[in-house]
């Protein structure tokens, strides 16, 4: 850690009394934002009216964040540098907000908020305000990517922000309460991953303002020479700024900087120049400044700066206790606004010179709207890879491993502009194909026996789904395309990373100047039928549940049956622009049902009628209904057994490969109509559904539909353990034999006629399972079963 | 980091002999486990189908996993040592499994697998197999607390387990790849938490074998200045014990564990006499050990010990091709067995003698069944905490402040014995009245301007959800009772830690030797409806949604209206065993309904008419259903409007507090008969049902239900923002103007001859969003509101 000590630095007289102005500035709108009503510049005194009535911000982290941006801005123009600003501490909004405001960005995005005493007064307004915009780094924030509302993950989207960005510096500012959090806590380590060559730069502002909302932090707390070690640990060269005599802060920051930039110029050199080989330890800045810095010292007696009573509202009767009002008034007074903003209320020139100009202010930044960046991807087509299928069910394939294929080429038609992430799992989840074209992303020490591994790979795989799911985030925002494949099981550890990234896509929806961002997509792929060897801990299907919660204008859900379904759903969803893509496919050996006509036309529909399958001839007795590729297999196994038993029932099955089409088409864009959805699965006849997940999915997409109280799921019902794959069927129910004797259960002519069947599927169910416990394996009838009806197709 | 660098060592030969023939057993039976089903000492020559059909298990972890077990027990017979062991990487299972069985816990508690050769060929076909164990450390594995199926809460589990555990040592084995996920990058900061003087300790053992499933690990392939910074600035004394040859590294080990078992007690003796007030640097140890270690160094010419090909099964095809056959032979033979096992397949007398004895076996350590050491909370009467209502719903209380007040109670009652975690939110949640008799708990340093911060706090608040949940899980599968109170939206971020722990418990209830643990009791509180300056981020109620997709057995879910029922509902949860308790309920002022008395009788039936809300004689024209304490509150709004309006209409009012009272009888313990179901809701009466979470749940719960299709539900639809509470309900049509809209359009009679109430209705909510957009605040004659019929009860 290396401190600047001296009072003097690189500042001269004007620049340091500019840098200062403009740190006022900055913190004079924070307050104002806080606090006023109206009356923005104090032209007269201030009143209780004047003062909002619900005082609703955080004023602790403003300070702090308000000295860093400013003192970026003096490094952006004097090297012309490409940088975003990336807010991790919560409620952040009072600074970036002011920052915007004062490049101009804000007013000409949004001219309501204009550049003079009435544009103050509403920004000051809109803040936390019903009608105004959040307190948050939110997308209503012009230069955010990241709200930084759920704490933890502004290291890891700051690494995604930068890879395959070789100009751009992403200054991350951490709050010392997100650095408790565990994926901040991994975050450091996204420089093991980071190429000085090919990508762009993270540095991290370590905030150490000392305390959360009622506590003090832990690294605020421990001493310099843990923090040190634990940051030179993780592989960072920390600089200390530390103090609070502002004059003094700024000849240190400044410097500092100077030092830092100096120093990522040398490392972007060294690497872009061949001499750099050795992962460099890259610079970052730990800030250590009072909480609620240049705030009220005391209120009521009680210390503030300094303290954790600086967190929120530091006066927080200023509307109806004057004396609280006056210390308010003295406090906005402190910055000398008189000195700062003209008669009209415009930011004194010389000040606003003091900005950067045009796309390098980070607030306009279009890093920081991705949208506006977006390349198309080079798609191959898919149906180049299209896996020969010469009968429905008759030959078996990994479908996942399909994918891989065009994957490679997708990896390789797009060296610049696509990345895959995973924890680990890549190889395991059968894609291994993309490493005929690229290695595994790794800046760490390499060995001779390395395979696959390398500084420019384009797979990115660290067993942390929290680094996997933000890394992404932060390429995705910033423009670029990608997907994340996981265990089925653990992208539950994201769930709440995936509850934001909805969120701010919904939000971004109804923001003009925000222009759409290319999907957020997932492979869920070791799902949970097949987790023969990792058992009840790796099973659990409820990421699909937890998605459609949330909004139906950016989710969707697909379930694709075998490799062609796959192919053509993937390719859908890397098109797609603003929604969160879930899809769900095995890893493992499978059954293959379409070509790839059949397949495109399938998944087009989203859902249809196998009339190979079925034998209902318009009328069927029971529907058959499936989605996933193991309930689809069962499903078919069951028509089978039905049609050999009971040749005369009509029987018809019916895939669903996008799950979102069973919805109400009110409920959701690609919902069906009540007339489509009464088409498929009659108005009246018995339907027997076999689904991937969680049972009652099924009916909450359901209720409404006529047929409903006809409909029976069958599904995953946390039965689970190390186990074969029939025998984890069976144990849930969703076997080909339980099946059947659903249907036997619900056709109401079946139930007297059929109960030696129903007695023989009973006595199959125990036979399966008696010969699984004696040979450790599925009896091969079972497991190598196909459909027995198929003809070969002519192709 | 010291490192012990002498090839001599405190092991004298036969020491050194026995420690090594006590690692090759347990190494002999991981082996087994994995491979055999049949001729467990290898008497006759390997046959093909003594092999198991689908090997499945994971070797590359397990002779690290016990080289550790094996030399921490031989400082447990030293030292009389009580410990714990902590399996961090998954599929520990073939190691922990056979280290049980060699201590004679595995046959004590599971006759079926005696200590003798039947014994070892039932231990060795059942893993892994189906009808058998799983692979991890499961809880089928004695002396388990900590399956390690999902990666990443090893050290939080440990600290949890040593809290209020003075004598314990808690052995954490951390793997590389688990090193590399948030939640254990900040578990290393649980040393903050431990006080030296009233905890055990918890030593992590950091094992670098190198490789994941895929690729090598961070922490293994950074330098080593690197790796002992980071470990140093984490707060621990790292010792480093690496090397291959078995005979210098037992020296190493049992050296260094010498030193570290030396260093423990100092840091005891001095905390415990008065001489240790700075927090302790405590010691751990980095093991680097091949992946793989002493298993076969190649198969088919491609190096396998040393690398991740060493991760699962290193010899794929044992079975069915004899080469491979043969070498898994030698591998076995190369262990000696003929030196370990009797030739009734015993495990020789001199090897036995080392294992420890009774329950100082730390697979027979009580610590690890923690339902044995179950002391019941002393709970003080919660009724001497009643808040009076004179009369229902007019006037007003923070509910969990006055939770608090018996919280602070329960805590001063039970000393040793329970504990209260939360992410920096307690005080936030309103429960600082627990800081009038304890503290915050913290370790590091302390100024004198701190609140209630100390060494002895019963209080844990660390900015990581991960870590409440990790600390609370460890604790309570210890024997100890605990809450954890945490803002609603982000519980999301354990989601995937609630999976495990709701499947450990349904798991051990069909584990017979396993005792019943106290309850996982969440509060949830700062909910979805009043995020009022927080905003979209905080505002998320799908963890219930979450938690039921869970057995049922295990799960409960509970919506006190107001804080009398908050106090008998938390009540009941503390009493309660083996269950997860989700209870919601709000922290700000709001409408208070039911005495002590009402709110116990309530409680207990958990779903009740509130007569004096109702004026249906019996017999509804319309159910108002509410469940969630905004929601009963608009609920309450609605009837009052009804019955001013239309006096004559029959409205019922249905409160809900336990959740699952709503399923059917047959799908939860808690689930109402269709016969109560029916006398509540009517069969025919239309229901408007305002709900806390997303509505799809409550549809979810009742689709069964003969009246089902005249459910109508308002909850919570992702439409959030910073704005004011009535706003919010507005935004999602939860409000008491919208519900009774709702009954218009849904009561047949009314929709006719009610368009003007209708109008009205709509032009309310249109003049309360203007005054709420001009004011900033809601309509007093909205959030002031309180029930106009009530009247004081005698009490």
């Amino acid at each position: 850690m290396t401190a600047v000590e001296t009072r003097s630095g690189p500042l001269d007289e004007a620049e340091l009394a500019g840098l200062d102005a403009y740190w006022r500035a900055s913190n004079y709108l924070a307050v104002g934002q806080i606090y006023l009503m109206a009356n923005p510049l104090l032209r007269e005194p201030l009143a209780a009216e004047q003062v909002k009535p619900r005082l609703l911000g955080h004023w602790g982290t403003t300070p702090g964040l308000n000295f860093c941006y400013t003192h970026l801005n003096r490094i952006i123009r004097q090297r012309e540098q490409q940088m975003i600003f990336l807010c991790g501490p919560g409620h952040g909004g009072p600074a970036v907000v002011a920052q915007s405001y004062l490049e101009g960005t804000y007013s000409e995005l949004m001219p309501h908020i204009g550049r003079d005493e009435a544009g103050l007064a509403a920004l000051f307004r809109q803040f936390s305000f019903p009608g105004g915009i959040p307190s948050h780094a939110a997308p209503e924030v012009p230069g955010s990517i990241h709200e930084g509302g759920e704490l933890g993950y502004v290291l890891s989207h700051a690494h995604g922000a930068a890879f395959d960005n070789p100009d751009l510096v992403v200054a991350a500012v951490v709050g010392d309460g997100e650095a408790e959090t565990g994926p901040l806590a991994t975050g450091w380590h996204g420089n093991k991953f980071l190429n000085p060559a090919t990508d762009g730069a993270v540095l991290p502002i370590l905030h150490l303002n000392g305390y959360k909302i009622d506590n003090p932090t832990i690294l605020a707390r421990i001493p310099d020479h843990e923090l040190v070690a634990l940051l030179n640990g993780y592989g960072w060269h920390a600089h200390l700024v530390a103090g609070d005599d502002p004059a003094t802060m700024h000849q240190l920051m400044a410097a500092t900087l100077d030092v830092v930039f100096d120093e990522l110029a040398t490392i972007r050199h060294d690497a872009r120049n061949g001499a750099g080989i050795e992962r460099p330890a890259w610079p970052m800045i730990v800030l250590r400044t009072p909480k609620g810095w240049t705030g009220p010292v005391e209120v009521d007696g009680k210390q503030v700066e300094g303290s954790y009573r600086a967190h929120q509202v530091p006066i927080p009767n200023a509307r109806t206790d004057e004396k609280h009002r006056q210390q308010l008034e003295r406090w906005l007074l402190s910055y000398r606004p008189e000195e700062l903003f003209d008669g009209e209320g415009r930011l004194r020139g010389d000040i606003a010179e003091l900005a950067p100009r045009g796309q390098i202010r980070m607030s306009a930044s279009p890093h920081a709207n991705g949208g506006l960046l977006l390349r198309e991807l080079r798609l191959p087509d898919f149906r180049d890879h299209a896996l020969p299928v010469p009968a429905p069910a008759t030959t078996t394939a990994e479908s996942t491993r399909v994918l891989g294929g065009w994957l490679r080429d997708v990896i390789a038609a797009n060296p610049d502009n696509f990345r895959l992430f995973g924890p680990d799992e890549t190889a395991s989840n059968r894609l291994s194909a993309v490493y005929e074209t690229t290695d595994k992303n790794w800046q760490a020490a390499l060995y001779p026996s390395d395979d696959r591994l390398g500084p420019a790979g384009r797979v990115v795989e660290v067993l942390s789904e929290h680094q996997c799911q933000g890394f992404l985030e932060g390429y995705l925002l910033t423009g670029r395309h990608g997907l994340f494949d996981c265990y089925e099981a653990f992208i539950h550890i994201v769930d709440s990373m995936f509850n934001q990234h909805a969120k701010w896509l919904k939000t971004t929806l109804s923001i003009p100047w925000r222009q759409p961002v290319s999907s957020l997509n997932y492979l869920l792929s070791s799902h949970v039928w097949r987790q023969d060897h990792n058992g009840f801990s790796h099973q659990d299907p409820g990421f699909i549940d937890h998605v459609v919660n949330k909004k139906a204008e950016v989710i969707r859900v697909y379930l694709p049956p075998d490799a062609n379904t796959l192919l053509s759903t993937m390719d859908h969803c890397l098109r797609s622009r603003h929604y969160v893509n879930v899809v769900v496919a095995g890893k493992q050996p499978q059954l293959q049902y379409l070509t790839m006509d059949e397949a495109i036309a399938h998944c087009t529909r989203g859902v249809g009628i196998w009339d190979w399958a079925s034998n209902d001839d318009g009328d069927p007795d029971v529907v058959l209904a499936c989605a996933g590729d193991v309930p689809t297999l069962e499903t078919l196994a069951a028509a089978a057994l039905l049609r050999e038993h009971l040749p005369d029932l009509a029987v018809r099955v019916v895939n669903v490969v996008d799950l979102m089409r069973l919805q109400d088409e009110h409920e959701h864009p690609h919902g069906m109509s009540e007339t489509e959805f009464d088409a498929l699965f009659t108005r009246s006849a018995p339907i027997i559904f076999a689904y991937h997940g969680y049972p009652t999915l099924i009916h909450r997409l359901t209720y409404r539909r006529e047929n409903h109280a006809n409909l029976h799921v069958r599904g995953y019902k946390e039965n689970g353990t190390t186990t074969t794959p029939f025998d984890m069927v069976m144990l849930n129910d969703l076997d080909r034999f339980h099946l059947v004797m659903d249907v036997i259960d619900r056709v109401p002519s079946l139930r007297s006629r059929c109960a030696g069947l129903r007695q023989r599927m009973a006595d199959a169910r125990l036979a399966a399972r008696a010969y699984t416990r004696e040979h450790g394996l599925d009896d091969p009838a079972i497991s190598g079963w196909t459909w027995p009806y198929g003809e070969a197709r002519a192709e």
